[in-house]
């Protein structure tokens, strides 16, 4: 193959999907949160769509009005991804944890662990935490984030070198011999940083892919050097083709500068497609979802990004010739030129914001062929290499994707026919790598 | 039922067995420290048995030589129970966490998430972590003794109110009325210790038991009364029926001290059967295992335990008449009298290792009646509430004792026939208890 082909990831956090209103929707379960059977059945369907793997975005701490939302996370990464390992059989298992809030040894055992119990298929998203809630949970206040960045780059170190702490040979396993492993080969790192530090050796040989996959969120220059040194995927969220290229492009010259090959780091693109047999059914479909969200206080936020007064008595009806001849786009939101557009096509405001308008990521709402047609678009344009879909309910949302847009993507060329391995290191074409990254020695935060 | 009747707990850590030669014996996968399935099975084979628990102790350190013995814990508690509560319908999955090494929150989210994951069966055995290459690991030196112990109480105390963070009742999800918490029922804990902090709420509901079941382990006066306050079960290892019933009245004691019915908190004692066709087969089986173990040190270790001097010259010879006559127990041991009296019986030495003398438990080499009447001679003369066993090796050891121990238990009436519940709060007869217990209120170390 010498055309690119682009890279799925699948948001799954809650059991119920990425809208607050799932929860509540037809055919979902409303106990899905503590529910592995749900959660697995979600990962099988992915996988039965040769999705390269389910990630699980963390905070931990509840971020969201319980009054009518579901909470954003699930109930515990480990947990959730060690019952999808047991369920799937190659789809690639990735979760945020925090290296501000954990220290490097637990998060290496409890990731490479994961990586063990599923035949080399896990990864690590890799990010500091933003939420002083969160900090909060933990007793602690949220540092500086420059030193927040400091601890990161620590954490990281120490954790690869801690995967990396048993030589491939190490585990040799020898029945006739009496030799369970070479101990020649297994090491302690006995590295100190500024803020984290840890002896080793972990007592965890390597995986089928040797040790998880890094992935990298979160923007800014800090963010970006985090990702160019460590990361094989970063999460990102643009809301137009030329964000995610300015993204991309800094990407990749900051990957090469510290020595790497741009194409070692995939950038995927948040986004939220709504499947349906028509734009007006997908409408309809979000509509429903959003009758458990506060309409009152979005059309006001709505007529915000539109330099706009706007109240919940226009719900109903479109912007007026008047308000259309008003409106300016608030320079601040990136979202509000696409809301210009869609409020000009003559939508009602409650039709607006059931497109998305104001989502945390593009929306499509729409058909298989509307969602493909923007996937397609994007691509090519190199806003990415990849995305990551937030459905807006699981329960019937990945089927729907599964069924409808992959086929499309497949016939266009655009997505693979099935997996090109076992781990997740082949689904991503990720470089071979064990322990520490040798062409990052001599810029080791973290010295022995 | 008014006759009591012991309780069984079952030690599954690294895959293989509780002997370092296990990995290598015939029918075992010696990649079974990494492979699930194996894992599973071993808890099926449990379950089959009507075991009430599978205990997981742990310490975040390499603590054998690898080249010849498997590590002694598993690759990491929490993915290793939640492979098994996906494979396993009513076993408790009770797993060791540091109390002086994990933050609270941490605990509470892994353990309720374990717990809610597989509908009511988790328990946390809280302990401090006596091992200075764990602290290491974590890039601590052990603090001293007494802090551990206010620690843990702290943490012990943060982590049951994170638990009860949510009322039973707050998790409505009433579909039609777009209602999915009940938020004047989830609080934050708010609770500020000397070593700990935490803000909360956990964003997790009740499980079908409410909360995980509390357990501990470690002896000394300060372990006793983290037991008193706040276990269910604790694990003891006693080398004697009269070291058992001290700690299990010592315990009780305590327990009332604090304003709890001393039936509340049982006490497994450790215990390893290895389960043959006669003595002389289980004493064969012992002697294979111990191929990898270095007996010219064991019988060096014999020898100071019966005040003798013995070498491996003599390894299959019993001890002389003089010998014999000549040996004086160490009195520091409480296994020395037990080792005098197998030497005694006119064992090899290599024999009288094969008996376990210097285990860590104590040992019985045997048929099932054997093993059975061991069992009910310590669980009658109440020495302990029932048994944490550690299965020479799991693969073909556990099925032994279930199929062979178990039925001669039953039929005694020591042992039940079938589950009591659902949850480990139910197979242990464990009050309920959700959040902190209101009696140790006064007495809370950590403070809002």
């Amino acid at each position: 193959m010498t055309t690119p082909q682009m890279l799925l990831a699948i948001q799954i956090a809650n059991g119920y999907g990425a809208q607050p209103g799932a929860w509540r929707m037809p055919g979902v379960d409303p106990s899905g949160y503590t529910d592995m059977d749900v959660l697995v059945r979600h990962a099988q369907a992915a996988e039965r769509g040769k999705i390269q793997l389910v990630f699980l975005a963390d905070t931990p701490a509840l971020t969201v009005d319980l009054e009518r939302e579901a909470p954003q996370m699930a109930v515990d990464p480990l947990v959730v991804l060690t019952s999808m390992a047991r369920g799937t059989e190659r789809i690639g298992l990735v979760a945020t944890a925090s290296t501000t809030l954990n220290e490097p040894y637990t998060i290496a055992r409890q990731f490479k662990a994961l990586d063990v119990a599923s035949h080399g298929r896990a990864g690590w998203n890799a990010v500091p935490t933003s939420s002083p809630a969160a900090a909060a949970n933990h007793g602690l206040a949220l540092p500086p984030r420059a030193e927040k960045y400091e601890r990161a780059h620590e954490v990281v170190q120490i954790v690869q070198a801690l995967w990396g702490s048993w030589e491939r040979a190490a585990w040799v396993r020898d029945v006739a011999g009496g030799r369970f492993a070479d101990t020649s080969k297994i090491r302690p790192v006995d590295l100190q940083g500024r803020h984290v530090a840890s002896r080793g050796p972990l007592p965890i040989p390597p995986s089928e892919q040797g040790q998880p996959v890094v992935f990298q969120a979160g923007g800014g220059g800090n963010g970006l050097e985090v990702a160019a040194r460590y990361a094989s995927g970063v999460y990102a969220n643009p809301f137009s083709i030329e964000e995610g290229r300015a993204h991309r492009t800094a990407l990749r010259a900051a990957a090469e500068r510290v020595g790497r090959d741009p194409d070692e780091v995939e950038l995927f693109a948040g986004f939220m497609p709504s499947v349906a047999s028509s734009r007006r059914a997908a409408l309809d479909r979000r509509r429903r979802l959003d009758e458990v969200v506060d309409l009152d206080q979005r059309v006001t936020y709505l007529g915000a990004m539109l330099g706009l007064r706007l109240g919940a008595e226009q719900l109903d009806e479109p912007l007026t010739d008047q308000q259309l001849a008003a409106a300016r786009p608030s320079p601040g939101d990136p979202r509000a030129p696409h809301t210009l557009e869609i409020a000009r096509e003559g939508w009602s405001l409650r039709d607006v914001l059931a497109h998305g308008v104001i989502d945390y990521h593009p929306v499509v709402p729409g058909t298989a062929a509307d969602v493909a047609d923007h996937m397609q678009q994007w691509f090519e344009a190199g806003a990415c290499d990849g995305f990551s879909l937030a459905i807006d309910v699981h329960a019937d949302g990945i089927d729907a994707f599964v069924d409808q847009v992959v086929p499309l993507l497949q016939e266009r060329g655009l997505f693979h026919r099935d997996y090109e391995g076992a781990t997740l290191r082949d689904h991503l074409g990720a470089p071979d790598q064990y322990g520490l990254d040798p062409r990052l020695a001599g810029a080791a935060h973290a010295s022995s």
